[in-house]
């Protein structure tokens, strides 16, 4: 029996995934292309158009029925527009429109990248069977996506859950987003690192001054970084339960890479949690580590239209 | 033509309000009793059941179809049951069981009160029209309540959208809710008033130590009240920024006595939040005061159970 396979690209700041995905999360044909990222818009859509046309020439491409894309934000759903941080060459630029002319006219949908992590971790990951979940992405930046009601919670323009930029210190250091004292000024690998060597950690002879560095080094017990990421866990800890308070989650799930330190984040990100989470609707919430791996964003934009159909079919 | 009626309750530190209430919002029907907060949990119920009593004895109780509850809170709608930090002998207390058998088995929706004033002003207020909105309450503390996707977010427990208890300052003062620097903290009445107080500004003859007498003494240009509307704006600018970031509104709605303060609150909030809001699709985040007044618990509460009748019929 043939069943419908749903597209899926995954668009970032270094490469262009793409993927033919049935209904059960499996990667059936892949592609891949570098982004051409500091390249004119037109040259960077040729990449994706490479991809597609990969994924075109599939036997399967029949059964295709829609396209989700997952993308670097901020990216706008309503106009069906992205402007990647990492990706000067678009700026509003009409990726649905150019995309939906290379599938045919297919249903295209778009969501931002950490929207679509949020989505493969319901399907197939952590937050599965939860109807109320925080998914976030702690790495180079800090992003996330949310379910509510058990479903989906894109919002209007396909960017909610945007944890890493909400502020937890508001006379904090000045953010690159231009507001102060984001999660993600504290959280994310690079102010992890940063703020272990102002504090006087040292790298070994290898030089490496990664988070994950920093967490070794945390695991060996040097003060400085054990403070790093009791720092991060604080605001994490903070971001979490503020998304507890306002939309009522009863877990977060934590990815990417700084979420690998495993427990040199999370023992005391759950201890911070009992601090700041101290409502009583939010007392029971949990933190576990995601579970999907480097085909997260391809899997949750292909939940993103698997799921908007069966919400369109339930609707009727 | 007779139509349906919905009973209301608000139920509030001070004050038991009842009311039956029309489908375009009107009071046809009052009742209400002081809330006998320091007794036992029965008579508090007892209470309650007079105001329920006073409804049924109207010749409309025939056309009411359901009863919508708005509670100080924690509530849990999940369990039925609340536990109003102003009412101590209601701990966990089953008010849904105890007014459904007031009722006759009427359906009974029970919801925080934040999330009641947020239903009103969706309704007949300034987030009409608008599908995604802030309903904030800034007075002796700070609550709210959320629309998502043109529909009240109450949350699996009814508590969704408590502003007043995210984290803006995580090194902040402690808060009475066990967390540190909440936007109650800084921006409720009486903080404004004991910062003020600390910083040099002085009461009236009359000794009128309130948040209107610090925004009297604001627009006087007193200095010192001046800087404590400053913070509590820029405490609440955070907030907001951060709701943006995690579920994407584009209106947020100031009420409660402090949000009566006017421009003295409301200008250096829409300068804040210039500064907090930043992301693309958060920037165009607009603040205006609330419309509804002091009905607007009990109609929020009609709102709730008449929305939750719609939102069923059309997902037949």
């Amino acid at each position: 029996m043939h069943t419908d396979l749903v597209a899926a690209l995954d668009i970032g700041g270094t490469k262009i995934a793409g993927a033919l995905v049935d209904g059960h999360g499996s990667i059936l044909v892949r592609a891949q292309r570098a982004t051409p990222a500091q390249k004119d818009g037109d040259t960077v859509m040729r990449a994706v158009e490479e991809v597609l046309g990969e994924l075109i020439a599939s036997p399967l491409w029949g059964r295709v029925t829609a396209l989700g894309i997952g993308s670097a934000g901020p990216v706008d759903a309503s106009t069906g527009t992205v402007s990647p941080v990492n990706v000067p060459g678009w700026r509003g630029y009409p990726l649905v429109e150019r995309a939906r002319a290379v599938v045919g006219g297919l249903p295209v949908r778009l969501i931002g990248d950490g929207v679509a992590i949020a989505a493969a971790e319901h399907w197939q990951g952590a937050a599965r069977g939860h109807d109320n979940a925080l998914c976030m992405v702690v790495s180079t930046g800090v992003g996330g996506g949310l379910i509510l009601g058990g479903r989906l919670h894109p919002g209007p323009t396909g960017n909610a859950g945007h944890i890493g930029h909400i502020s937890v210190d508001l006379d904090g250091d000045p953010c690159p987003c231009g507001s102060r004292g984001c999660v993600e000024r504290i959280a994310s690998g690079p102010s992890i690192a940063r703020r272990a060597l102002a504090d006087g950690w040292r790298p070994g002879p290898d030089g490496d001054t990664s988070a994950a560095a920093v967490a070794a080094a945390a695991r060996a017990g040097d003060p400085a970084a054990l403070a790093s990421f009791e720092r991060a866990a604080r605001a994490l800890a903070a971001g979490i339960a503020a998304t507890a308070a306002l939309v009522e989650i009863d877990i977060a799930v934590i990815g990417g890479g700084v979420g690998k330190a495993g427990d040199i984040l999370l023992a005391p990100l759950r201890k911070a949690l009992a601090d700041y989470a101290t409502l009583s609707f939010a007392r029971h919430l949990t933190v576990v580590p995601a579970r999907t791996g480097t085909d997260a964003g391809l899997v949750g934009a292909a939940a993103a239209v698997l799921t908007a159909r069966m919400d369109a079919t339930a609707g009727v």
